[in-house]
């Protein structure tokens, strides 16, 4: 059955497995202090350009957002994020769980506006109660957002000015971050991340790797002792040399970008073939993610050929869908799509 | 250089890794929601002849404590363990974190021992002044325990006829089980286990895979929406797979207690050369786990040739030290250590 | 200087206060087993017209709303609340701090509308991907709300009866619920409150009390060892008498009522000021607090003569300001207030 | 009946609540900004002989416990305190409810020794896996402890260095400070704890308010956004004035020092009392807590005619009970028991 219902549904890039299998046998130390976790550190530092940034490898998205937050907020702060952020929505209160308030602001297409958020933060800092409220402690975005939409350099620059402004973090959730940067619509790079963001993350589990992402802190802000804030939250990996290796790969000879290059090829290829049926999209998304608007008869009949993610009820009669592309999507994989559509 | 410092130091038993790369490029659901994670939760429950038990894979032992713990607990009630429990000391205060009280009673040999257990609670509930204390809610052992000792089946069955008389349940962390399993020592098997216990972890991490703990519920008692909490805590994989494939592995055609099996006898014959050598052990230990005590020259002298873990200080000339035997160990490790020794 | 500012600027109403130095001398146990404390539960329940009704005493209501909505909520669910609820937005993230969202719905003047909270729980749970998400467990409103406005008695049915399909509780916060049940615009009485709800607290804050709110559960729901509940947030008070002997005098000759009476027709003359001389109001509140709104060269020369609350911006030239009757409110006060408008 | 159960069984010392009668109809500003607040922290700044100490109010003794430990320690880290601490055995958990770990160590009659404190410390630093341990950063100590003793004021000073040592602060409850203060076996001064630790309080519940804690925060480093802090935790009362006005009183004309000493002299009479008669005492107290060993058959009898607190067991035929005196106790209560003895 075609498989275009996430960037998760297969295992780790070829490469990636690869290395884990050439590794496995040689003991190395745990708890991530091994050579290969090292080696990942330095080669992310140069893709970032950022010869002292801080890194740090988590299992998971939700975990890492949880991580990064808590430990950078003091406790009568909250994170600014856009009402449809994966932390606003789609962690199952991982944030609140550890004791932050998420702080809601309508986004565009996913996205946060660095004036909206300005006008936020002043009007905090205006109001004579803030004192009985949270107070903004960081801005969280995500990078593509959660809708497949990418910041401008622009935007993002004046996001991180805000930051700026208010001397707090600018937080980049890029759990797709290859896919970001490989788009043909950015003019986003990853050092530009490196220095606009104060911390962000690089995703593995949907761009190529079993799991892991890669946590960079940017201005020498990583929170004092990170190792017992990780264990504390049942993050360390013993055998940490899983995301190690994994990493090490990712970014040897450019493989993260490749296979980013290679899911927007496909994602490009896949939404011609929506567009030339006629079908319409209900968000212009420049990434991996798509979003057609597929009648529902039609997209029952679709169901039984294809698997794709519900996204929600465009009207009563049509039903927005998403169809992803990874490292392991075909051009056959595509060819059979259109043959069914 | 020859390594003894963990079972963790090593990446996964050959048939692990090969199940990871037969099913590597197949699409399947994420989040736990794919067959071969079905397929482990049914080979597990058949290992342990309990068709109810409800089976769930997290990555991590401290994750998966922490998890365990602080959602079968109510808010005022703490759990019990061995004052050298790996909850106690070890976790970086990941029970605290989570809200609840480690009500530590000291142990014997890394047991606790049921008529502690009973004493602590009788008198709990015969205080006029209990309701501003903690409750007991739950009993926590490792088994092998931090010290590589065993329970016997009669311990075993004690401990769980206290916590039924107090109807809170038994917690068994089981992070090197399958070492516990297969010694030679032991009169405790897995369905023992499952019978006595309310809930267990099978440990993966430690016995031959990636990453992974196997959780069990045997009593139908799973908190309601586990998904929801594991995901709110950060612990709920993407690709589940990961972690499915390598437990479908892991007991397929016995592995999980072939590795067990196999690092016992290395470790029995680790303890011959040590005993043969005049070397005294710190504690007995019937697992993968020795515990010999080193001149603190000679201890020196051999760190250069050999990776081993420093335990405590056994008097101003003598160290504690730990050698551990995996999946990974030989005979050939073993006779090149009796050189050096 | 004339004060209008709150509530809760002068001390207790002057029978509490008697009650208070009439049982000063007398030893009493602590932590709330007094008898003065039980006599009035009683009255309350009484009043309440609900023979069972478990009722508990709380200092304030931050800790009041934090206490019953964590103690009731499960881990995994969030409560629902209007965008302008205390609990969303003034009390310094209390909620989030004891780990679960506030699920922010648009309200209108202040108000939850059953339709709203009805679509937001369904849309919910036909949501596939809900087990990312945080469950709907509670509905918070308060009674008056934060605008000074009113549910109807319609308006309170139907609210919950949404939660009766949803199987979850309706709590009401009524800091300020003696003004809300003497407001001359009301159909809704205590013991109609009691029916409708699952729990809420009697407001004496803000009511006449030094200090003290009086949690009622109205179905023999208050959660399992709610004493250690309090204690572990640091709300039970060792000379609980304190709240006991207050509530018993608030509920001793309908004083409660009578303090809401007297704040509710100042309330209304001091309306009668306000409009005679011109004044439009920002919100049409029935209860002690009146949003009028005032030219702002206006107010700079009223703040010197009188005390008041500076509630939002109008426009550039006009603020909205609050003003608010209690029991130490006199006509006199008002004849003066008038003088200077 | 006679009542010697505890130190808070009566209302307040008459001329605190004098002083909430003569203040009760003025109006001032809430949540502590009022008048009487300002005053009572600028004589416990001189009563301390520290002008530029920091006070804040607090309701009660576990939230003041709660509050000052939860924002004062990072993440990483736990409160050391004896085993027989009130945050390590009767608080329901408060301390771990917020996050923390309390690090037990044995203590003497309630104390905490100095070099045990060192030791537990440096052995900690010394540890190669203390990343994976609870970090020590802060000690706790009870003043008089939960037993009556007192700390010498070299035992102070030995506490005080080994805090110095390892820069962590050293806090101290003193939910009863007023009889340490004042016994006649004591040479602390509350200069000398205001000089000695970093923060401390002054309890107001058990020393002749109706309710109130007093922290003194010594050396500048009160938490940033405290009033945020505090107000998340429930523990902000809107009507401030009520624990302002308590300690203006109690820190009027020396009256905490008066209830001390008065409090203290019954004391000694009541020992004398139970010394004539042939009673032992469980430990030797020289604060307002005796603890005299009672026969089984005694104590039920006298039961029926005093009211006092049972202790615990001291063998099969006897039980330690406690008797405490206040600012209500009179000579003529220690007459009739001495009758009844």
């Amino acid at each position: 059955m075609l498989s275009f219902e996430s960037d998760y549904t297969t295992g780790a890039h070829p490469r990636v497995l690869e290395r884990l299998i050439e590794t496995n046998g040689e003991a190395v130390p745990g708890y991530g202090e091994d050579k290969y976790t090292e080696s990942a550190y330095r080669k992310i530092r140069e893709a970032c350009k950022l010869p002292n940034a801080q890194v740090r490898f988590i299992t998971g998205g939700t975990q890492t957002n949880r991580i990064v937050i808590s430990t950078m907020l003091k406790p009568y702060e909250g994170v600014i994020a856009a009402h449809t952020g994966h932390i606003s929505c789609h962690e199952a209160g991982a944030i609140e769980s550890s004791g932050h308030k998420v702080l809601q602001i309508a986004g565009k297409d996913g996205k946060l506006c660095a004036g909206d958020v300005d006008k936020y933060i002043s009007e905090f800092y205006a109001d004579g109660t803030r004192e009985h409220m949270v107070f903004p402690g960081m801005v969280y975005i995500s990078h593509p957002t959660e809708y497949g939409t990418l910041y401008t350099l622009d935007e993002l620059k004046a996001l991180s000015e805000v930051c700026r402004k208010y001397s707090i973090p600018l937080f980049l959730d890029g759990a797709r971050l290859g896919y970001g940067l490989m788009s043909k619509d950015t003019d986003v790079t990853l050092p530009d991340i490196a220095r606009l963001c104060d911390v962000f993350y690089i995703g593995g589990t949907k761009v190529g790797a079993l799991c892991g992402e890669a946590i960079v802190f940017t201005k020498n802000n990583m929170p004092e002792h990170f190792i017992p804030l990780i264990k504390q939250q049942g993050a360390l990996l013993a055998k940490g040399r899983v995301l190690g290796v994994q990493f090490d790969a990712l970014f040897t000879d450019g493989l993260y970008f490749e296979i980013g290059k290679h899911a927007i090829e496909l994602a490009e290829m896949l939404r011609e073939v929506f567009l030339s049926k006629g079908y319409k999209m209900f968000i212009d998304s420049p990434t991996n993610q798509l979003f057609p608007i597929l009648e529902n008869e039609k997209m029952k009949g679709l169901a039984e050929k294809v698997r794709f993610s519900v996204w929600e009820k465009a009207d009563e009669d049509h039903t927005v869908v998403r169809f992803a592309t990874g490292w392991s999507t075909s051009r056959e994989d595509i060819e059979a799509l259109a043959q069914f559509l």
